[in-house]
């Protein structure tokens, strides 16, 4: 049974994935998607790809499928993963699936939005976001990132307690995000920061990987050499 | 091991529980929540209910968990729901999720901030909201339901082909939303209109029971006689 990953490094999903896959032992064949060439947009891959022209995507033996989460429950029970990853017990998965669901509408559209208006999209267009909407998404990414702190990881090492699990990776690549676009969410949150060395050095040297073309806009952007 | 559900019917996942749980057979108890009121947002409802002042919410005799998407998945494992709601098969289950994780950030989003900026936030403070935000939420929304369309339904009865699954329950609760700003989904849409009357039709009584209150409010906000 053959997996394949569409992908693109600059997509927090696909970031989160590619840790999961390389982090879990998981053999996968790399198709990576560069989405500033439009690759993902072209009628081939909406054919032969996703209808949804996203990435990521996984093909198992034939079988498609879009959204992130819906791929990591599947190789759950396809695949062997780590169990802290998400836990076979009840409990303690509907946990992880609190946070994965909790994220969407909280830290991934606050996060994204605000780097797609602050960065993508004047870099793409030469022309400045709305400023009131950039200060609503600002807004709602620092509410966010307060409620990492304050609900999620309270005085716990990882989201889920003392062992890492997908909320954790899939959480940390939402919150490197803003970065492109100047923001450190880390500065004046140490709770935060110790949480994000936690992840990273869980998920190593598969973290760094998934980050170097971050890392690299980041500097090159804002000339922040990453001490990550 | 009683089941317990805190909810309120203005709340579209309060809606999409009620209708999963009482199609079901599953046995649980009635906790409304009246939000209008703001009774979850006082210390005890925090305290005792949900850190995340949110409605739906479950106890599961002491185990108490937020989101309603991560209530579906522990009660498929914990209870028994009808197979085709949420599959046993793994690749009709991720087919499930896929939609599940989709709507966050599209249906959801969209008619929610709609019916938000259109209805809730003038009723509340007497202030008509930002005209450049709902004209943002208004286009997403249209692009979403389009999606449902052109994307998921195609042309099938349920999203997930023949059956009815909880992704049309939690789309369907979605898309009843904006009808309180005066929105109706249907119109110019025959599509969507024949797939929203086969959820009903498959969920009745509870589809009519959930959206007692939401018709109440169409009726004396817009005069528009629900013909459901």
């Amino acid at each position: 049974m053959v997996l394949k990953l569409y992908y693109d490094l600059m997509s927090q999903p696909s970031r989160a994935m590619f840790i999961l896959l390389n982090k879990s032992d998981i053999q996968f064949v790399q198709c990576p998607v560069a989405l500033h060439k439009g690759e993902h947009l072209t009628e081939k891959y909406k054919n032969d790809v996703s209808r949804f022209r996203k990435v990521p995507v996984i093909d198992h033996d034939g079988y498609k499928l879009t959204e992130s989460i819906a791929m990591l429950r599947y190789l759950a029970r396809e695949k062997e993963l780590p169990d802290n990853f998400y836990p076979n017990d009840s409990k303690k998965q509907a946990r992880v699936d609190e946070f994965l669901e909790w994220q969407h509408n909280n830290l991934r559209l606050a996060c994204s939005m605000y780097f797609q208006l602050k960065f993508l999209i004047p870099k793409m267009t030469g022309n400045e976001s709305d400023e009131d909407m950039v200060i609503l998404f600002e807004s709602r990414m620092l509410d966010a990132l307060e409620q990492m702190e304050s609900l999620w990881l309270q005085e716990k090492d990882f989201i889920n307690g003392e062992q890492i699990s997908a909320a954790d990776i899939w959480a940390a690549c939402e919150i490197e995000q803003p970065r492109m676009a100047g923001y450190e969410p880390r500065e004046g949150r140490p709770k935060l920061k110790a949480w994000l060395d936690r992840v990273r050095d869980a998920t190593n040297p598969y973290y760094d990987q998934a980050h170097v073309i971050l890392n690299k806009v980041v500097k090159k952007a804002h000339g922040i050499q990453s001490n990550l």
